[in-house]
């Protein structure tokens, strides 16, 4: 079982990943990915390499067989486990609980080679919708306090598989730097009565700088203090703490505009890796006037230094104005 | 003039280097530095290919010629300019100042080709005293609250020299992550009237089991909570919040404890890239009860995935106490 420790002077958590654990010559070579002729548990016909399916969108076939659109199953080495209880616990100074949660992966469609950005529109609303029905489920589960949607796109961002899929973990934590976050704009919203970011939409939209694109339904921006050359952030204009209350005519648009923005990035960079995270309050809070859900995507174009992981103090050679011009000149939007 | 500019959710200051700005096709290949055959501007006979030097320890020669045991050079490419004011302004929402602050380049010594690890203990001393002095002086500038002491070793550390080097940054605001040591550090005392950092050294020198090495005057462990395998604490068993304070036996005996690390962690790893930072009080607070300078050395062993920068939330693979046996097993010590 991994165990979750906190940090006793910052007081973030680290899952500290026993049951992965690694020999110091396990690090020697971070050998890269077998090539893509190779196998993939993801491609159809491999269902039964993975855990059984928690949930699949299908065209035909059976549970584990092929004829999924989006597949969901547990990650088959998981960081977290999802049985038994949280045994929060004190090693004199320290605190530290079981390392309880849940680590899926969304398979987002069956064709090994098509990434995000050259799937159809609809696959990416379908991928969308397993975000959306996944964290409703899960969420029933009031062990879990927080629940991360992610994709880590490419080796340099981290990917260890090809095949396209986006990630899952759900917490009995919240995160550090979400709940800085949410504290924060909870701090605003005491002060002014507004939410931080609804006033950030405004002052773009109005600014246009370092506007990229927008629709009816979303703003697409670079923001004003990004710490990495192309940050990008993608907000819904009409305010909602959590991602998973998103009406269907809401995840259609953002599967167009993900799909516009992933488009131009791979543009303006020439399909650089890429990161984003789904930004979401706590799954146990109710509805937050304060808060305001959004994504992130930060292409991996710069390593970061020592001091930025160590400090929170980034240097960022590319000012928002500039990368915002060059995503509005590779149009598509 | 590049600019600092603050996140107006999350209050984190990010350098945009407009001097350095890139263009897009600046990304798209990330070439490895020429190889060491190249010329080098750190070496003997190029004092002129640098800034002219602001410190210097010598055996012979005048300023900014051969002679000198450890040089200290502003950066040719600063991320921050020295002259001027801080004029800080609002933009809008947003607030903005000039990104005022001094950028400087510690040449560790005349030998291209000789890291940390191989260099003799007194020449380490003297890279400290370097660090010591430079603080030293640069704190009488007002406009400077936090002095980053920091390395970067090889390519996947984010180093762009191959000549052993470490930097200072000097910057009119306390970084995030620093804030919340120190903030966070005050709250423990304020309750226990202790210094956290005192207690865990103690509680971590009776428990032994992510002991490293003990000295006289130093404690080498691995954190309880480490984000990263192999994450490594060095720090003063005497209270003192400013690494600047520390004396002469003090810094001798750092050295030593240095190189040993060092070299336990080049001996476990074979030679990994690292980095370390100084976490060290702001500079122009007095001395603090409360907080407690040292020294955490990180390999870069594993990437970081897109939800650990974005959430603060680390999965680390290696349990420290296995870390910590693997180090104490290394020798050397």
């Amino acid at each position: 079982m991994p165990e979750l420790r906190k940090d006793p002077i910052t007081g973030r958590w680290v899952i500290i990943a026993t049951d992965r654990a690694k020999r110091p010559s396990d690090f020697l070579r971070q050998t890269p990915q077998p090539p893509s002729a190779g196998f993939c548990p993801f491609d159809y016909g491999n269902e039964h390499k993975t855990p059984p399916e928690v949930l699949a969108y299908r065209n035909s076939g059976e549970r584990d067989q092929p004829g999924w659109r989006v597949r969901v199953v547990p990650n088959k080495f998981p960081v977290l486990g999802i049985e038994g209880d949280l045994n929060r616990q004190g090693e004199g100074m320290y605190d530290k609980m079981n390392g309880i949660g849940a680590h899926e992966v969304i398979i987002e469609g069956p064709d090994h080679n098509k990434t995000m950005g050259d799937m159809p529109e609809k696959q990416i609303e379908e991928v969308l919708w397993a975000y959306k029905d996944r964290v409703n489920d899960l969420k029933k589960d009031g062990r879990f306090r927080y629940i991360l949607l992610f994709k880590n796109h490419g080796d340099a961002a981290g990917s260890t598989m090809e095949h396209p899929h986006s990630q899952l973990i759900a917490l009995p934590v919240v995160p550090k730097r979400v709940k800085e976050e949410v504290d924060a704009s909870k701090l605003f919203f005491d002060l002014k009565e507004r939410c931080i970011f609804c006033d950030i939409i405004r002052q773009e939209s109005a600014a246009g700088v370092r506007l990229i694109s927008e629709t009816d339904r979303f703003t697409v921006l670079a923001p004003y203090a990004p710490r990495y050359p192309f940050e990008t952030w993608i907000l819904p204009k009409r305010h909602g703490s959590h991602f998973e209350d998103a009406d269907a005519p809401t995840l259609a648009n953002l599967a167009w505009i993900m799909r516009t923005t992933i488009r131009k990035l791979e543009r303006v960079l020439e399909r650089p890796p890429y990161n984003f995270v789904v930004h979401s309050a706590p799954v146990q809070d109710g509805p937050l006037a304060h808060y305001h859900w959004h994504i992130e995507i930060i292409p991996r174009l710069t390593k970061v230094a020592g001091f930025e992981w160590a400090t929170g103090f980034y240097i960022n050679p590319t000012p928002p104005e500039e990368s915002a011009k060059f995503m509005r000149e590779a149009g598509l939007g």
